[in-house]
């Protein structure tokens, strides 16, 4: 039995089609209605448990599920000890800084050091302005984050921005770039090395389908390959 | 202008009730429709924040809201330096520590040295635990902690417990409680030492209303001075 770990939210509709073209279908969780939190496929080969993002990583990392799909910030934030397997493409955002458009600040090395930024994802955040040798107290958030810089508890924040709308709606605009994000399959490392075939079956079918939703896009993501690290 | 932090969810509306007593209004905040987060009273001495439980006292520490509602189970979990006021009586449950009911444990004692325990509070957990003497692996999880046990990934749950519905739901049981909790009004130190009286103000009123209120529900909570220590 496969145990799939899948993320609540924005990327549940497109992990689910993905599994399908794998031969297992876990639509009920796209019923709104739906209240259960670990679902089998039909064809009794496997079962998805539903989960918050943050923690499908924790599931397959200590092996609760053999693979799962989250996003890349997701994984760059909390390093677990995950293989990561596809890029699916799909779930496309971009972390990166964001201040008050009024502030006059065009780049992050233009941030005063020691100044306050808030994140969710604090330890991405801190890795970023010390490769930019920019010293910041970082206040962790866990919603949100564009409050910020409206009450004036920092004067940066790092977050997630897919259409920049939040941002413009809050009066924020974002000036630097951390790195881009998309849905990943990742796996256990150990589950993978002693798989005898039916895990790499789902693995391949899902690349495929990959490949081809991204050729359909008519898009230059990698389908495979694209190395969460 | 006095800004207060509230926090999203369960707490909202009597949050919103407890400040009308004090004469401002944030009701907006209840309309299903705002999307608002930081909105005036119509009286124009005050204004809300509407953040997520975890930030209520990230925003109080810092002095960006000089008042704020949360519950004390999150104040117990990240120690912020804020004061805290009233007891404010509602949203009361308990910290638990809850396991398979088919376990056969009965006391938190009864698990296993070196057993994993999955929570949202590991924080709380740790220190329950450390105290206790009993050395377990924590399993920081954001939400759906009862899928622990359920998948094998842990022994126990360290959790909120309300009714107890979502634990018979899943074939889990509390045997054993950390403490007690339910929602604070807390302030910002600095802030409270500065006041000139209208901080005071929406406290006393605050404090009457809960006294009042417990006395309605013929409860015996403490209605001030309960600190949350």
């Amino acid at each position: 039995m496969i145990t799939v770990a899948l993320a609540k939210g924005a990327l549940l509709k497109d992990s689910v089609q993905r599994f399908q073209a794998a031969g297992l279908d876990f639509s009920v969780l796209l019923d709104p209605g739906n209240r259960q939190l670990m679902v089998p496929s039909p064809c009794g080969r496997a079962r998805a448990l539903l989960v918050r993002n943050a923690d499908v990583p924790v599931y397959v990392a200590y092996g609760q599920a053999q693979l799962g799909v989250v996003g890349f910030d997701v994984l760059l934030e909390h390093q677990l000890p995950v293989s990561p397997l596809v890029d699916l493409g799909f779930g496309g955002c971009r972390m990166a800084v964001a201040v008050k458009t009024s502030s006059g600040y065009r780049k992050a090395a233009d941030l005063p050091a020691h100044c306050r930024v808030a994140s969710k994802f604090t330890r991405c955040a801190e890795r970023f302005f010390s490769q930019l040798d920019l010293p910041v107290e970082l206040i962790h958030l866990t919603g949100s984050v564009e409050l910020g810089p409206i009450t004036g508890m920092s004067e940066a924040i790092v977050d997630l921005v897919a259409t920049g709308r939040t941002l413009r709606d809050n009066g924020l605009v974002a000036i630097e770039d951390l790195f881009e994000s998309t849905a990943r399959l990742i796996g256990h490392p150990l589950a993978l090395r002693l798989d005898q075939g039916p895990l790499q079956e789902v693995i391949d079918s899902i690349a495929a389908a990959t490949e081809s939703a991204t050729e359909r896009a008519g898009s230059a993501v990698p389908a495979v390959g694209a190395a969460a690290s």
